[in-house]
């Protein structure tokens, strides 16, 4: 009888679920598309249906598999003790909805829900770039900018569940407005809507992907090329000032603007070294995240092992 | 027969100890100045009879105290596993020295050393304004600005125990040059050097302390004023990316100039409202650390009672 857990991860976009053995390997895989904006009852079904299809391929197999609990990543603020999501700008139909208490009625399993960032950051921690370290920050550069902060091996969630916004870390104090109502923040510098907006500003091309942005940049276009180096930069100020608050031994960066590594980690690494003598005493690891999108699904996984 | 511990504060120009009851009372206190300069055995010698007075007179007391163990604050960088300095810019007789074991010897009893502002914050924690939490994080604003992050009710040190250098948080990515290397740290604004060096800046008086021109500023001196005004800004940037990191329940603000906070507080609060949607949605307490100068006593002899 071999145990294992089914990681969810909720995107706006995609829903994927996945099986993981105790051991980190991963037994089964389905995805789709998220049914967003066709309301509450039809999501919730279906992260209940990939679950169900899941568990059932795996019943039917040889082994006997036996699950021992449910994860599941979703981008929005959760409480935590209540299993509630109090702000979910994407899916804002299981907003103050008790989305934990009604998977687990419709499965009669244990569920655990978490903040995508941070099941990513446990992901890595687990089987990917983090697995020998107990304490690493991870920064996923997507449309927005995320966080997860891994602490003694566990994700460290503030009081109220709220830590780890590190999107909205302060990088240039009179800078760019953020819809979070500062300025200047992370995100508005190195997101793929920043990198976008910023190819928009420089006149590069009205429609273009960050992802475009990148193959212009790698083909040596000027414009491209300085766009990756303020990408580098303020991640720089950024990783900077989580060196010195935390003196962690890993910092990682996932999410698609990662991709574009070989263009922006020059700036980046320099503006660390600059910005804090502790990177300068003794280097910690600054790379990018190891294991992809499949990082949500292994520490969405990873929570239906935990003890709640 | 009462436990107790002794701690001490070994500043760079004061050397205190004190003896503190399991329960957090202060039982004896003793102060005198730190020979610095004198040489490393002559430092060593003094703290070794510091604690040898407190334990001789509660000794001769009537009560029968019994010593769990001995925590020594240090301002400078500390090696925990070993107990040996790695940088004290105002100790530097103490640098790659076996502090530790060389005061375990003389006295045959458990010693741990920690960093300064790290047993301020334990001592906020345990007896001062931090007693319901279990997360907060000290600001020290003193000559430097220093840090000490607690969560879970313990000091996070970071891998290398370089944890909190919170002083050089960057506050203005282009700002004052800084002796750390970087640009803008917020020891160049929120320290009582950076408030003296501001007085200068703006010619309000060529040798005037921190004090002085808060002094001024409460007579209504409108640059003096400016001068908190930027120091409030500037610790508002920092506390703001401290709550979007941490999501903790209690900032606090220790040293001299904390003394003025009713100059800064007014532009802190606002600085801080605009970085941090996390502060608007559930603001935390941001105040005065409670204990003053005895913080560091009573995180000190905190140390005494845990196990290493």
């Amino acid at each position: 009888m071999s145990e294992y857990s089914i990681g969810v991860d909720l995107g706006g976009t995609n829903l994927r679920a996945a099986a993981v053995s105790r051991e980190g390997k991963m037994l089964n895989k389905v995805s789709g598309a998220t049914p967003a904006g066709t309301g509450r009852e039809a999501l919730i079904a279906d992260i209940v249906r990939s679950i169900e299809t899941i568990q059932g391929s795996l019943a039917r197999g040889p082994e006997g598999h036996e699950l021992q609990g449910i994860g599941v990543g979703i981008p929005g603020i959760i409480l935590m003790e209540k299993g509630i999501l109090v702000g979910a700008p994407n899916l804002p139909e299981l907003v103050d909805y008790p989305v934990r208490d009604e998977i687990e009625k419709r499965l009669g399993k244990r569920v655990t829900l978490e903040n995508d960032a941070n099941v990513a950051a446990l992901g890595e921690k687990w089987m990917g770039a983090g697995r020998d370290v107990e304490d690493l920050i991870l920064l996923t550069l997507g449309t927005g900018v995320g966080g997860g902060i891994v602490l003694g091996g566990r994700v460290h969630h503030g009081y109220l569940g709220m830590a780890a916004e590190l999107g909205h870390l302060t990088v240039v104090p009179n800078g760019n407005p953020c819809g979070c109502g500062s300025l200047g923040c992370l995100e508005q510098y190195a997101s793929a809507s920043a990198v976008a907006g910023m190819a928009r500003m420089l006149s590069l091309g009205r429609d273009l992907s960050a992802e475009d942005v990148f193959e212009l940049a790698q083909g040596g276009n000027t414009r491209a090329r300085q766009i990756f180096e303020t990408v580098g930069t303020s991640l720089g100020i950024a990783i900077g000032n989580l060196i010195n608050v935390f003196n962690a031994p890993l910092y990682l960066l996932g999410g698609g603007v990662a991709a574009a590594w070989d263009q922006f980690a020059p700036a980046l690494l320099a503006e660390v070294s600059r910005r804090s003598y502790i990177y300068r005493a003794q280097p910690p690891r600054i790379e990018r995240a190891a294991l992809g999108s499949d990082a949500g699904l292994y520490g969405a996984a990873s929570l239906g092992f935990q003890r709640r």
